[in-house]
């Protein structure tokens, strides 16, 4: 552990070549706890069961997540930020702009690497942030771990040959989407019941961690269906990099699938490594489904 | 809501007629969150994290569960506790034993329909629990939920067969395992780190209950994977056998999907129908994997 | 090549040991080149397009088949015959003799590991057949080689509690059937026009023919789907126990992908090896379709 | 029919604004057949096996083609022909010169719509064949019919954007090949010897014909993999447009599926309609593969 970490802003953190973990998805997860009501997403369940947002929030700093967001749509109207606003209506999906202190550090988009439907593309989307005033920019919500990364660095080439600079962000969805079109998985026909044979495991997230590191890619997070076992497999891949662990590893261990070692069958002793796990091909154990979906739209 | 129904033992509502929804996961949805580790799955979070354990039974509760499991591995000497475990130490594999004010009342074993590694058919299995004190028997773990339900209906005939009467009981996985052999889902190869492409959508379990329901079994609830949404969706389906929705409904609507009506593309508004949810065949979104694997024994 | 073996009868080279390779597809395959009517399938094609069928003969030939069978429909009167076709009315689906020099020698039946409609199983199937005079018996077409296998595993057991003996003859379709019922290939939604994703590679009939042999079958052919090189399969998987290759191994080499061994592509080059074959999962292309169908029937 | 169709050469025909249907796959059929070796491909069996070439050329025949390639490679030293070789060259891979009466009339390449390695467009690779004096350019062989069609668009485009005119010629593989990188399907592990889950059903090639057609194409053949079915799927899609049926189409039927009506069976008599198979998302039966494979280069 890091015991001074908390200490220092976001800003200030990347500037000294930190990596700093994100946290996860609110509304999804919640919705399955039972809190949220899919469609809108509003986030009433802050006032009605504040319990049930506290615990999540525990969660996902246990896991090892360095930002807290607070669960709340903005409606500021600070200069700056209505700026960032321009440019998402222009872009047709909302901006994320995430604020420290009150103060806009970040701004980041829904986008894919196809672009926007008015055909800007992640590059000029990118420079475009930077210019309206942003210092971290990059991508949020709406596309997962793979499809998000392309975009990241379709941004940075974008800004390189601006000849700007930025610090880079990530947040991708915890579900696989290399099917999605430009609106991403909303598209999907499985959005939003039934996502589930999409969702990342904590090997997906430790190599969308890793890829996102070499990238330069130093604020990584996610959005929805990012459960706090996936923010942990970010801060576990990234131990080398950061010198510590999150907390939540005391139950994970500090080799991949520790814990199978003392199983009392051979086969499943077998799987406590980390080459096991990388090189699974997970089964769907869903015969009649396809493997790729067409977007509605 | 049924105010007055938590002054009713299970035996007595099964009794009666009632349906009783059981609760769902408590080890692997807690190793997600942070606060188990994988492998032995020892429940010392009871004591070292009991908010999160109390969060959890709260969120299965809300969701429609009428009975709270306490979250413990016996150790009774009791007469009656020990035939079953007799009859568990035939089998391999571990019997449950619900007990209520400290009285055991149903006995379940995690079995498929091939039976166990001695040849001990389901049926076989069901008459030895009866034939041992047991008013309710069933299954639970180790399989999903069409497997499961194919090993009550073989448990059913082997109790008729031997002119033996039981409630029915059954605590499927919240993941598919068409493809697992006699030991269930801790022989795939995904077990338990990449069983995510495998989890149950909210519809496959309401299709779960209904069958489950239509077969004769009235204690229906869920092991492994099974989130507060999934024994949502049981209560949801067995609304009009039991005549009210759980607490949680409020955030999920009385029709498949009420909360997409809202939305404002209409290509998800469509979505907002229980035939579109019903017939829906869910991408995987991994074309590298397949969709059954081979169990490693 | 072995010259003298055609001079001798099927059931003298199987009272010696031999291994005996059957032909393959007649009515697909020509339906495939143009010249048969899927639906009836009648074989008209004997006298519209002999040259067709000649062709089509030779390359069996060439394959290693030992046997050429005639491509009709039987309306024989003989008495023997005429009991097995009982047996096959019993049983719903064509009972194929084969018969040598005008003698029935051999009669197969289009049933699956399940049995027939009539809940007649393979095994007793088998102890019909034999009782009625059959030396030869076994299954042809319907089903796929995995499937095909099982069955001829419950014949054999069939006959063995019955203490009889019999030759075993197994001639599979070329299409992978996991997922068919009692009725076979033709009760799946992709028979006859969408069968294309299922047929089997050529090392799928290698395994099948060293499986079969295993098993005790000394018979080993195909029907629907199994084309020329399917049959060479057999023929060179069973060179160690039948001593020679067949004519068309001047094109395909005495290991396995030898040919690729000079390709300009190291890469493919690499390929040239039976292990690479062997352990190859061969993707569809298909993202969008499933793994497994419903049988409509 | 079109009994005096065989007297106009391909350019008049094409000039005059008819449809012109190539053949198809000579090697990888012949393979199959038991003439032919993989790895380095060689013709061979032209002399070895003429009856064999001859049964193959009267099926493409039947199936519609007008054009009958000679299964030769070329060695000519003509002038404008190896101007398309110094074109492959650059390329990479071969350029195929279609030659009537000894003169060059088309020229394609196996390119994809990303390119060759060398970074030449499909649309800077067609102008630069038209500038060298082709009058029919397109694609041939290496990649599916998706994937074909892609890489066309891409040509009329460049041809368009640079002022020029040519007929456009297509001959796709028979096989899906949505997967591969920039050196098509020999960079797939299934090339060449599992290749079965991937080759195309008869109403993929009706409908690659369609959209052919659709997108200006009017010489429309196959190569490998593409059988005489495959073919005859392409005349009898473009039966409004010619105004004739091929030979071939006496054994399959005026409309899709005709002569299943008359099955014994009334589930599989619900198959003889367009409706059915154009809908139809054929299982490939093998649920322990994957749906798409990453090329080996």
């Amino acid at each position: 552990m890091a015991p001074t970490a908390a200490k220092k802003g976001i800003l200030e953190r990347l500037d000294s070549g930190e990596v700093v973990i994100g946290d996860g998805s609110f509304l999804i997860t919640l919705e399955k706890r039972g809190y949220v009501k899919a469609g809108l997403w509003t986030p009433e369940v802050v006032v009605e069961h504040p319990d049930a947002v506290r615990q999540l929030h525990m969660e996902f700093l246990r896991a090892g997540a360095n930002v807290m967001q607070t669960f709340t749509f903005s409606a500021s109207e600070e200069k700056l930020e209505s700026k960032y606003f321009e440019i998402a209506e222009e872009a047709v999906w909302a901006v994320e702009v995430l604020k420290e202190s009150g103060k806009p550090v970040a701004a980041t988009m829904c986008i894919g690497p196809e672009g926007d439907k008015n055909g800007v593309t992640p590059g000029e989307c990118a420079v475009k942030l930077v210019k309206a005033g942003a210092s971290i920019v990059g991508v949020n919500c709406r596309f997962g771990p793979g499809v998000s990364l392309k975009t990241m660095k379709l941004m940075k080439e974008g800004l390189h040959a601006a000849g700007l600079k930025a610090h880079l962000m990530v947040q991708s969805l915890g579900f696989h989407t290399p099917d999605c079109g430009k609106g991403g998985f909303v598209d999907l026909p499985e959005y939003p019941f039934g996502l589930e044979p999409r969702t990342a495991t904590r090997w997906d997230i430790q190599k969308y961690a890793r890829e996102a590191y070499n990238l330069g890619v130093r604020y990584i997070g996610g959005c929805c269906g990012f459960e706090p076992y996936h923010i942990r497999a970010i801060a576990e891949e990234l131990v080398p990099e950061r010198g510590f662990w999150p907390p939540a590893s005391e139950k994970h261990g500090s080799s991949w699938g520790s814990g199978l070692n003392m199983h009392t069958k051979p086969w499943i002793r077998a799987r406590a490594r980390r080459e096991y796990w990388e090189n699974l091909l997970p089964a769907s154990g869903r015969p009649f489904c396809p493997s790729l979906s067409k977007p509605d739209f």
